[in-house]
């Protein structure tokens, strides 16, 4: 744990969130914040304290001076847990929300209770309580009038949105850093990975993705295991063909559903699974006319509804398709180009030739990540406009319009190969190619490119600082910690690490019956996928705040739904390929009709195992149940008495 | 309502519930268990108050003198409703859990609150005190040494089983009857039914059918309004047949989607939306080995879920697909019958082979009512003996049997001819002929028999007790008219009025663009149910136990089964008419492809607009947010005047 600081009223505390404000704030906004930060909570404050950082050692003009360190007592940060409804082991192994009247019978509840609550959840709890700091009677941020609020307005919220309030960031733990990444990614034993250690340290939503990519990769191994001999021995009979499909199709069911089992345990054992979700915030970025807000009966901006959909299905989505049929367009120049290129090959081939083969698959493989670039800024642009009330539904509305034109950039081509040229070597050939290169492609730019910039940037620092000593082991004092940190890029969430796996998944589930081997490359690629993106959490990136996630949210609807189509497409490919053609030579139309049927029949076998698996294993259903009787029983019982109270007072 | 009764320790009580005993039941039963049922609820009783049943008029030695009136007063009643979770209008309007401490904020409170709740309030209230009365430390109950009882155990479910309970059911209120029917059924101006007061007197499961019944003929209309022409002016155009097609399916998917907020609306009106379901006590029929319930910790027979799956999968699956496979070869034995029958007369038509055309038709219909019937009985008991632990699981079980066979046997022959005849002409006669012939059957069957026999009932007992009176308003005392009410048929459920709108939807759905008369035929039966329903619920049974549902439960999964169904079954009669072929003449695999595509496309539209309508609509779900945001600002400021509290005290 970073040393402890004196707050301004001489408690002493552990620095455990930065919060860092705009060089040019005000000085009556900076002590109107810290004291709001530090007021009594009856007075409408967030009883936390705050201390402004020092000066680095070899301080410069050029250093931001407003960067302030927030902690905590042990007694605000317990009573925060409880306030948040934070779930907690109970002495006899189920999962309770925590109570400060009751924290003696919560496991692990010792003394004080100063290392019950684990440093994420402190740094989350701070986080909420910032974030719930509101305006009373003020009507703009003292200093800064452009700033305006009202009652009820988040402060925080306010500030971000005006630039006021850089940043705000939980601080890493040096030591448990360095223990974590230890037994995570630096030891090359084979080994799971120390999920409770990282949901310890980086939280719920970290560790669930952590979570699923191990559950992912352990997943496909009878995939990749059954596909090896279909490859090396070149089967490709009828029936071996149909077994392999039709056992990928439903591992990918069985795998999606089981996932939810192993979800709902974790979560339930992390203590997110039966939280009850506090009441959201609107976002930083939302505005509208202020009115009252009908459920909370708070002033706070309102935006017609009708507005949102107005723009959501009359800009935004007639953007998105026209985003697609470009890129169908790219995609059917590409083509153009390949047979032109081809066709000049084998009229009259040189070795000038012979390079200009390659050159379609450049200029497309170029075009595709600029097109996905420029789309995914504007896809941020129009989610922003669409003004989403909420963080989550904006994220959801984003999600969807990137997923859509990933999987498109991704697999248009396949499909065009694979469906309209029916040329199953080449889509054979294409989808190795694809999926080899976009592997590479995607290490290299998530982990090594970041790293080799942080490590120039702290170098620099170090430089600066005039220390010799190794760059590794160095212990650093924490004002330069900190800037250290605050330096640091920001992880953006887990979005990216998800879709990347989707499309991966994508590529293994579409058109797996044709290129067995598939599978194998997915999980070379994710046990080093595991390796690089726990060097990035915790070498390359800025702390994030942990995230109490009960499960991948819209992830395994999308993962879901990548299943369905890929029910679809296989069927289809087993339909087209030539031994099943053979088998149905005199008729086409039986063959087609005889295709249709089986997918159906699939589809259908889909969907009653979705029903049949049920999606919290028993032993846990039995736990949520205990407690929910418990509730009702202790309420009944309580209503019991106050009536006989009544009765005998009425009498 | 009924006339007041005076309990044996004194207090007058109206007379809410019936409880019939076996006629050889042993005294010290009778008296344990009206001692059990009196007694304070502190010592484990249900504190309510019971009254044996005078002798009839002209008494007779065969009446069953163990007939008790069990009632409760109103402060019981209150205090049961609380208990219960029961929601009631607040005084702003919205719905909230009744407490008694806060009585007199809830609207329509008023004095005493001795009209607060409905007679069907009550009546469930009482219901639930029974159920919930447990034994305590009796090995058996007295006088019955083979009615084994243990700590805990639901002392009436044990009356139950072994038959020494013959049944309990609820008293008609015959004002409130007489103003109900008036309103519901004796009016024959077009008008909407009196959704509200059905649901003050049945119950919200009963009102929830009404509603939907109603709901679903509505919906109808402008499918029966667009099928007219197509009908009268024999329309075939490619066209303008995908175009009914088209609307049909998405009407379907639509109309679907919006009942489920309809039914959210009647369930927020009428408080079940949101209420929490007790505990659910096991069936009375559950057997198994004594062991400690993992929920409750109470001691009940458990038997393992393993064997449950066992019997489920090893036996019953296996039962019913044998009687799938059966059904099946009844129907070719039938088509080959009616072939045979067509060659005959073909051949040589006379009189008596003309008759004989109509003869398979005539057995097949036979045969299928009396395999329907004979299979109704194997599934209760296959589903008896799966030995389900909660009525719901038994109920979901039974229906999910009972509506595959059904859906098999009434659509396999029509699928046949669809897809393996392709006999449009013949199809169309079928669909017709089923359609009519079982919306007649029906209402027979299911109205007018058993009011028949129900009359004739009533005339003897009418007869026995002498008055010459007219039958429909005649005033009968309360002893005689309990024990009418107890000869009356026991109402099932709404089990066979939901499979039969099922089977209807199947018929305007799966094969709508060939027969688009078949929407006005089915309107035209729902208006005629609406009348047949109502009355056989006022006339013909016994008063059922209201059920507090919160929506129509699983045959919404069923109707949306069915809608999926349906545009498999559009897109392949749309992609095999003649008109359609014609356009793709030149190539029957472009038609069957481009066929699947738009199939295809249609199932994704309608999933995607299952996600995209809310199931609660938006000024119900700001409703609950404000309210479960309330209840979290009420426990937070509690807790915090908890904490501010301790820190006063620990300083």
């Amino acid at each position: 744990m970073v040393q402890g600081l004196v707050d301004s009223s001489g408690s002493s505390f552990t620095p455990l969130v930065v919060v860092e404000l705009a060089p040019d704030t005000k000085e009556e906004a900076i002590a109107w914040l810290q004291n709001r930060i530090t007021d009594q909570q009856q007075s409408g404050g967030a009883e936390l304290l705050v201390e402004q950082l020092g000066p680095g050692v070899g301080a410069q003009e050029k250093e931001n001076p407003n960067m302030f360190l927030v902690g905590a007592t042990w007694q605000r940060l317990l009573s925060g847990a409880e306030e948040l409804g934070l779930f907690k082991e109970f002495n006899d192994g189920s999962m309770r929300a925590f109570t400060f009247a009751n924290k003696h019978n919560f496991k692990d509840f010792e003394g004080d209770g100063d290392s019950f609550l684990s440093m994420a959840e402190c740094q989350y709890i701070i986080k909420h309580e910032l974030d719930t700091l509101r305006a009373r009677d003020e009507t703009h941020v003292p200093g800064h009038t452009e700033a305006k609020l009202y009652p009820g307005k988040s402060i925080v919220r306010r500030l971000q949105s005006k630039g006021i309030l850089i940043q705000i960031f939980p601080l890493h733990d040096q030591e448990e850093l360095k223990r974590l990444s230890f037994s995570w990614y630096k030891k090359v034993k084979l080994s799971f990975q120390p999920l409770d250690a990282i949901r310890h340290y980086y939280g719920e939503g970290q560790a669930l993705y952590f979570g699923f990519l191990e559950y992912f990769t352990l997943a496909l191994v009878p995939m990749a295991l059954i596909g090896v001999p279909y490859y090396l021995f070149d089967w490709e009979g009828y029936d071996k063909y149909v077994v392999f499909a039709a056992f990928n199709l439903v591992w990918c069911t069985v795998i999606l559903e089981l996932w939810k089992r192993c979800s709902a345990s974790l979560a339930y054992q992390w203590g997110t699974l039966s939280r009850k979700k506090a009441f959201e915030e609107p976002r930083s970025g939302f505005h509208g006319v202020l009115g009252f807000n009908p459920v909370t009966g708070r002033e706070e901006p309102l935006y017609p509804n009708a507005k949102r959909q107005m723009r959501i299905y009359l800009v935004s989505l007639p953007f998105v398709l026209l985003c697609l049929y470009l890129s169908l367009y790219v995609m059917m120049i590409y083509f153009l180009m390949e047979g032109w290129a081809l066709s000049l090959h084998e009229e009259d081939p040189t070795f000038w030739t012979g390079i200009l083969l390659f050159v379609p698959s450049i200029i497309y493989a170029v075009v595709i990540e600029i097109m996905n670039f420029i789309y995914r800024y504007a896809a941020e642009f129009l989610t922003e406009w669409e003004n989403h009330r909420l963080e989550s539904s904006y994220q959801n509305h984003l999600v969807l319009k990137v997923l859509v034109f990933n999987f498109f950039n991704c697999f248009a081509s396949l499909f065009y190969i694979a469906f309209v040229m029916q040329d199953m070597v080449l889509l054979r050939q294409s989808l190795a190619t694809l999926l080899i290169t976009s592997q590479i492609l995607n290490q290299f730019m998530e982990a090594f490119l970041p790293y080799w910039l942080q490590r120039r940037r702290n170098k620099k620092m170090i430089r600066k600082i005039q220390k010799a000593a190794t760059l590794q082991d160095i212990e650093l004092p924490l004002a330069e910690q900190v800037r250290l940190e605050a330096d640091m890029s920001t992880y953006l969430g887990t979005f990216d690490d998800y879709l990347e796996l989707f499309l991966l998944f994508g590529y293994v589930s579409l058109f797996s019956c044709v290129y067995p081997l598939a599978a194998v490359l997915v999980v070379l690629n994710n046990i080093t996928e595991v390796y690089s993106d726990a060097f990035k959490m915790c070498r390359v990136f800025k702390r994030p705040f942990s995230d109490p996630a009960a499960n991948i949210g819209v992830w395994q609807l999308a993962f879901e739904a990548m299943s369905v189509i890929a029910v679809v497409t296989n069927s289809a490919l087993i339909g087209m390929s030539p031994q099943v053609k053979a088998y149905f030579s005199e008729s086409e139309t039986q063959l087609i009709l005889w295709t249709v049927a089986i997918e159906h029949g699939l589809l259908a076998v889909k969907f009653i195992l979705t029903f049949l698996i049920p999606n919290v294993p028993k032993h846990i259903q039995i736990k949520l149940a205990r407690l929910e009787f418990e509730s009702l029983e202790a309420l009944k019982k309580k209503k019991m008495l106050e009536a006989s109270e009544l009765s005998k007072s009425s009498r």
